[in-house]
């Protein structure tokens, strides 16, 4: 795979292009961007299970499965949520005006938001950029990555050339997260873009597949937000298909391993994280249990806040699988290594050397396994630090 | 009730004592503390529901609800979790010393821990200070409830004066808390003793009730501890006993009141806290919604943060009641009013002066009033502010 997040050039599948502008939402930063496709592409979606979703959602939601879409259309600052009918006008003036632009049907355009919940579009700034958007349209990532930040330090994407029996494909992903990160089956913002040519099913059931073993399992604050969702969008450009077995398997692997590679970077970049945190849980009795442990661990804002201040309280790792409900006797029988340290084996604490874990702890990425030896299911999950720093940009958001 | 946390003489009911010394496993500050009733009492407990219990809940659990109980011991500094046999050993060890020193059997003497998870008890400490506690035991709650402190700042103890048609009768209740306070079910630690004669069945069921009206309502941190436990003692010793529904009705009340109280001091002094947040929910189609959607806005580190830093970023708080999957149309029936003023109605964002809001948000007491028009359900829940010295005091722990 390359590159990967905050590098340079990430070039696009065949038959894709992307953009990225400032419309004055905001100050000086990029704020809206567009991914294009030349031909109509078979794209789908999963979106937030919160309740109270976002117009952008509600609109997207609708429209996916589809054979014919031409567009994704997203702007930043402002997520379009909690924002009453006005908000529904608002998004649907956005589409129309991006299908203008595009010359095609605005029921061929998605939209996405991210930003600040409650406040109206500000759509006279938004409309008048559709023309700069399309011209500025190139063949990298980047502009479009960089338009859909909100706090996130890095822009996140990632390309790779897959080499099929029938020819080469493209896998290119593009994704934002930092804050309200805990995606819950949907997602943050993730577009998944190839020139394979996928079945409007099989893309359906794909990205439903990968989403839940990568950004679902990713979590920086426990909240979950009104306006997650990612996309699959294949345009077939290159006449590629998916002909064998093996074909599939090649290419969901890059599909799956490009979104772990994206979801591992929106923890890493999580707000105010300084490390990023990976949790395997091996042994499982059942793959929901392994599942909720693994995310349980992420989310504990005292192994988070240890973590951050390398101390190897291995504790509260215990304490928190206890009360994810993993059963007392699979505890018992449990090992737990911290960056390969065992520190905790069939029910009894180990002597080991405080000094040495913690200079471990100093490396920028922490490793938690944790053996139930109970059974073959696994399960992965990443999460970040807890530092002073996201207090700070929590408390000032707004 | 008089008088509060903090204040110096809570009396205790009568024909209890209690005492609290430094024994040495931590350097200046009390760290062991003894209950005692002079009369057998009956005693019922609630204890965590996290799979993984340190050995005195394991062991205070088996006796209870019990009608002989004598004493509860109980020690700060270190949690005697996931600490193997050697720590049922030395529990025991515990239970033994104290009846010794009070001439009753080890199984009238329940036992709760609190401080670090996976350390050894200093038993060598603990075990020759019981005659001390036997000694100091005195009629009031403050050097007790001073003794099982750990990062909390203030004491916690209360006493309500209930006149039945029997008598006169007290209520007294001793709690701490602090971190690793997200109660299932079970508690942190909470102590509650009256000398009204009660049954051992109504004790048991008293105590289930009112702990999900209060301590279960809470969270500072959303990490549940492997110590959580709340006693009722009853030792009859005015011989008053609840003759009437009203003695009945007017006794609950007064147990649920002291709870109540209790339970939102320790979300109050959550570590490094600065505002008590109390969140109401009304209309509710059922209550167990009404409870998680209470539950889930006290957890929310965005709302923390947002209240931390007096911002009425109100979006927050639908973006949660929306992954607490309130459905959609009550959210679109929904009002909320943040210190009293209305921001959100009927699914439409409402103009309000945010130089006004902010104001009323300096306040230590910060009220989140939710109305889903939707049904009689209700429910409340309390939780804190997140600040920068929660992360400092939890980076620092070990």
């Amino acid at each position: 795979m390359t590159p990967g997040p905050g590098v340079r050039r990430t070039p696009l599948p065949k038959g894709f292009l992307a953009s990225g502008v400032n419309c004055g939402v905001r100050r000086y930063r990029p704020d809206i961007g567009m991914l294009i496709s030349e031909l109509p592409a078979i794209t789908a979606g999963v979106f937030t299970l919160s309740e109270f979703k976002a117009a952008p959602i509600l609109y997207s939601q609708k429209l996916l499965p589809a054979e014919n879409i031409r567009a994704i259309l997203t702007n930043s600052g402002q997520a379009n949520a909690a924002t009453g009918i006005a908000g529904i006008e608002k998004n649907l003036m956005m589409a129309a005006a991006a299908a203008k632009s595009l010359n095609c049907d605005t029921n061929q355009v998605l939209i996405a938001s991210t930003g600040k919940i409650g406040e109206q579009l500000d759509i006279d700034k938004i409309l008048p950029s559709m023309s700069d958007l399309v011209t500025r349209a190139n063949d990298c990532a980047e502009s479009f990555a960089t338009a859909i930040l909100t706090t996130d330090l890095v822009p996140k994407a990632v390309t790779a050339l897959v080499t099929l029996s029938d020819g080469q494909v493209r896998v290119t992903g593009i994704c934002k997260g930092s804050g309200m990160i805990h995606p819950n089956m949907g997602t943050m913002l993730g577009y998944i873009l190839t020139d394979a040519k996928l079945t409007k099913k099989h893309a359906n059931e794909l990205i439903k597949k990968t989403a839940d073993v990568s950004f679902n399992m990713i979590s920086v604050d426990g909240d979950t937000s009104t306006n997650d969702c990612c996309f699959l969008m294949a345009n077939g450009a290159t006449g590629v298909e998916l002909k064998t077995e093996k074909d599939m398997q090649k290419f969901e692997a890059v599909v799956e391993d490009i979104a772990i590679f994206l979801a591992k970077s929106i923890a890493a970049d999580g707000e105010g994280a300084s490390k990023l945190i990976e949790v395997k849980i091996k042994g499982a009795s059942d793959l929901q249990l392994a599942r909720k442990a693994a995310r349980g661990v992420t989310l504990s804002p005292l192994i988070k806040t240890a973590m951050h201040g390398e101390d190897p309280n291995w504790g509260r790792i215990v304490a928190r699988l206890g009360a994810e409900q993993v059963p007392a006797e699979q505890l018992n029988r449990m090992s737990l290594r911290l960056q390969g340290v065992v520190l905790f084996e069939k029910g009894q604490p180990i002597v080991f050397s405080k000094d040495e874990v913690k200079a471990l702890l100093k490396q920028t990425v922490v490793v938690i396994e944790i053996n139930l030896n109970s059974g073959r299911h696994t399960a992965m999950a990443w999460g970040c630090d807890l530092s002073s720093k996201y207090v700070e940009i929590n408390t000032e958001y707004s």
